[in-house]
Parts: C-alpha cells; sequence; structure tokens
C-alpha cells in the first residue's frame, strides 16, 4: 500500500521513517524545501507538491501544525484516497474535514527536540494513538485499515469520540500547562521562592518553559474544553480551600487527598490480558472510555487491552 | 565543638554523619530503639535520653517531625545551649519556642527514602538551608555560629524571617501538591484520560502520589500561608480563564504566559560572583529576599551570592 506523508517533522518523519521500516511504499513532501532535501538525502522519495504527493497513495497523512492545516486541505481537493492527521485537537478538525473522507488521529508522541533531525522509526512504538470513531461515521472500514496500519508500528490505537479526546487532552495536558504557568511566574515577584525551589517545583511547573505561542495554540484550539476544564479544576481547588477551612482540616485533608494519592500511584495502569473486541463502533467506543486499546486488527476482529476495572481505588 | 542531634531519620541521621565528617563531635539520639542501634552500629555515640544528649552540648538540633517537637522542646528545659529545628515550617515553631534561645531552621533537602538506612554525609551539599533572623531576635551571634556550621556542611545558607519562608514553601511545595492532587483525581472520572496521559502529566502529577497524611500535615502546619496562596493562585487562574474569554484568546495568552515561560527558563538562576555581606540582620534579610545566600561565615563578616538581577524578565 501506498502511503503519503505530508509535513515532514518530528511526527511526520518519524512517520516516514516508521512506514517504511515496516515495508509500506511512502513518499513524503515537506512545503520547506529543505527539510524535503534532509528526507531525501536520508534515502526517501520526496514529492513537488502536495497534490503530486497524493496521486496514487492509498492513505494520505497530513502531518502539519493545526494553523497550516485549511490549506493543505484545500489541496486535496478531488483526492479520493483516505485522509487522516496528527494535530492535538479534533472537534475543530471534524468540523474542518465535514464531508471527506477522512479519520481523524493523534499519536500521544512528542520530545523535547522537533523537526525532521530528530525524527526516528522508533517513536510510535507503544505510544497511545487516537483514532477518532463517531456513531455515525467515519467508515468503520476506513477506521479499521489505519488501526491496522498504526498497531502494526507499535501503537497502541485508542477509539474515542472526538470531544472525549478534547476533553482529555484539557484534563492532561493542556490546563496542567496553565496550572505550570502560574506556578512559575511566582518567581518574579518573589526571588526567595526561587532560592528554595526544589524537585517539586522543578517537575510540576517543568512544562510551563514550553515557547508560550506554542502552549497558547494548543489552548486557544481546544478553546471550549480547556475553558470549561479550566473552570471545572478551578472549581476543585476552592473545593480544597473549603476543606481547609474544615474544623479538622489535616484530617479532612487526608481524606480528600487519599483519593488522587491512590490514583497517582496505579498510574500508568497495568493492562487485563488481551480480548476479543468486535468490529463494531459502540464496543470500540466503550473500550476507549474504559482507558483500553487496540493491539491489533485481524480483518473484521480486533484484539484489544484494558486496564484493570477500580483499580484507581485507594 | 559537641553537637547533639535529636531525631535520626533521614535529615538528623545525615546530618549527624555530615557534622562528624567535618571534624565535629557529635551525639545522637532516637525515640526509637532499633534506630538509635543503627546509629550506634555505623559508629556513632548514642545516648539513651533527650536529657543525656544535650548535656554538654553547645547546639541541640532538634530532627523530629513537627507533631512530636512540643514534646522534645518540653525535655529540653533547663538546657541552655543554642537550639535549632529542620522541620518545613517556621512561624509555628518561632512561637512555640518563644523565650528559649533557639533559631529556626529549614534544609531543603529530601529525598524518594526516608530513614536513617537512607541517610548519608553529602545529603546538604549545595542544598538552600534557611536559618531565620527577626528584626527583633533571634541572636546574631547565635545566628551567625549556625551559619557557619552548615555552610562547613556545603550548605548555602538562606536569611530569611519565619514568614517569608512560610510563604514562600506554601507556593513553591505545599500549594504546588494540591495543584497536583486535582490533577490526578481526575483519573478516577475519566479512565480514557490516564490512557492519554504522558509526560507533561507524569511530571506534573508526581507529588501527588505522596502519602496524603504527609501533603495534609504539611498544609496543616503551615495552614495561614498556604490558604493565602491558594487563595492567590486560584485568582491567577481565573485570569487566564478571563484571558482565554478575551477577543483574542491566542494573543493575549501568548503575552500573558510569555513572563512564566521565560521565568522558568532562567531558574534555577545563575549566581552572581561572591560578595562581602555585613553581619547585619538588616542586609542579611535583603540578602535573603533577592533569593540570594550566605557560602562562607568569617568571624562577624560573611560571603554571599545573590542571582544577576532581573534574570526572570522575558
Amino acid at each position: 500500500m501506498r502511503i503519503a506523508v505530508i509535513g515532514l517533522g518530528l511526527i511526520g518523519g518519524s512517520l516516514l521513517r516508521a512506514l517504511a521500516k515496516a515495508g509500506h511504499d511512502v513518499v513524503g513532501f515537506d512545503a520547506d524545501p529543505a527539510t524535503g532535501e534532509l528526507a531525501r538525502a536520508a534515502g526517501f522519495e520526496i514529492a513537488g507538491s502536495v497534490r503530486e504527493t497524493v496521486a496514487g497513495s492509498a492513505v494520505a497523512v497530513v502531518a502539519v501544525p493545526l494553523p497550516i492545516l485549511p490549506q493543505v486541505v484545500a489541496d486535496l481537493d478531488g483526492y479520493d484516497g483516505l485522509v487522516t492527521d496528527v494535530t492535538s485537537v479534533k472537534g475543530p478538525v471534524r468540523d474542518l474535514m465535514a464531508g471527506r473522507r477522512f479519520v481523524g488521529g493523534h499519536p500521544m508522541a512528542g520530545k523535547e527536540t522537533s523537526g525532521f533531525a530528530a525524527s526516528e522509526a522508533g517513536l510510535f512504538e507503544g505510544c497511545a494513538w487516537v483514532l477518532c470513531l463517531e456513531p455515525h461515521g467515519p467508515d468503520l472500514g476506513d477506521w479499521l485499515s489505519l488501526a491496522g496500519l498504526f498497531t502494526g508500528l507499535g501503537a497502541r490505537v485508542v477509539p474515542v469520540t472526538a470531544t472525549e479526546h478534547d476533553t482529555a487532552v484539557a484534563q492532561i495536558s493542556h490546563v496542567p500547562h496553565l496550572f505550570a504557568a502560574v506556578l512559575a511566574e511566582q518567581l518574579l515577584s518573589n526571588p526567595l521562592a526561587g532560592a528554595l525551589a526544589a524537585g517539586s517545583f522543578r517537575d510540576g511547573t517543568r512544562v510551563a518553559a514550553t515557547r508560550p505561542e506554542l502552549i497558547a495554540a494548543m489552548c486557544g484550539g481546544n478553546w471550549s474544553a480547556v475553558h470549561r476544564e479550566l473552570h471545572r479544576l478551578i472549581g476543585e481547588l476552592e473545593q480544597l480551600a473549603g476543606v481547609l477551612e474544615s474544623r479538622d482540616p489535616v484530617g479532612e485533608l487526608t481524606f480528600h487527598l487519599g483519593r488522587a494519592s491512590a490514583a497517582r500511584r496505579s498510574w500508568p495502569a497495568t493492562a487485563g490480558r488481551p480480548e476479543t473486541i468486535a468490529a463494531d463502533v459502540q464496543a470500540l467506543l466503550a473500550l476507549g472510555r474504559a482507558g483500553g486499546w487496540v493491539t491489533e486488527v485481524k480483518g473484521r476482529e480486533l484484539v484489544g487491552k484494558r486496564p484493570e476495572p477500580d483499580r484507581y481505588l485507594p
């Protein structure tokens, strides 16, 4: 199967390498000629335009940043193959792709470094790769094709709706960046805090060092989920403030923090034994909601794993 | 100089080792006979009671947890040597010690492991060691004695008031534990979040795995600073929520996050050149407020370092 990869940064470049290593016929393209040259020098077939890249390809993976996605999509007019993407927000991309043969994707892979020079064939081994499913579309056969392709690269394919994805990443990535930012900003008004800060501060604020325009684009791209989850988490902090104001703050706080502590100690969860999953939208979405994933696609039958139930209880 | 160390856990045990290595005459005590035996087997002189330990010692370091401190202090009645402690809250301990010859201390040293078995002579090398000073007491000579003792172990001695200390540790340690807890607790209601969570979640919630009774005791012991700083930081998050609701959320957010990002990238600060500090309470407190520390005590003259000014500006 011939696969086109558009955008050859860390994710696109790694995908080109991983797919080629798995025996697929791949062709790449990058709007930056220097990046294209790097990939060509690494032995890959590089096309001269988006249209030229996708011509004759069964699947096109668009691995460009969210702000550039609309213009690449316009260049795909007339292409009748299957399209997927790798951006970190799925609701807005689903809406952008309405009417096209499209399955939204998001590999949860990253490194401190970026660009084709940092790409590696093994980047997706063991990583969670979200592939979006909805009760009404996309085509389940298309979803299964991509699930088979990416599990073949060692990824754990997670079936979720776009909305569920956007809520989850707001919770575990986007809003935590805002938490880290307000903690880090304390250094400005209190230099003493910087002199006393140690390991818990270092780890808790690490992501605050991310370039501000990247955090802002991430949060802005997933606006409604970030806005909702930020307000919800502010409410949780206000509840802890209320606990501090109770008659027995230490006892009450011990009780309230017990659940969070047990949850964190059980993460990441150990999965149960492999199980057979029906190629059915609702069965797949139930697997994703339970924190599970697909490890293998055998025609219309899938193999999946899910965490032990109740594992987070104290 | 003979020094008594009461409580031989990670901090007390490491202090016993470090002081002995630096050539001091040390004697230890622990309420747990098994811990005392461990220390004796490691070659240390171990006394049978608090009174026996401090008899003949010029300095007594009380290295017991905060809840046990009052009963150890009662056992010090009649002792006229200099007393210091190592607990993580300084205002309440200052009040508890009123009328005694006491300088509050807090070495910012820790490890994942605890107890005498985990102790090591090198634990304090390079670590910040808070020693409290107030405009009206403790005695500056006593403060200088301890500053000399602990800089001799390689610690960076930070002069601050008890109130300044308690605010700073609420900002960089206690409240961040509560932030981590509300982020980690999300795993309970959304197993999907646990499947997608990666590095930013791992680091941002690491301290949520701490035993809940320890976090509760820490926050309860520093109640007023934790309560105030938690409310202030909730206000900062609400301000970010307001920025999200602005007409240009991405642009505005980029601007607001820029300061935090620059601050975090410049942390930990590189210090300027060594400078001479007068043995004067206000000069020392000004050094601490600027994020600086004492590296050496030479009689009534001190050597200190402080971070470059404005280093946190974007």
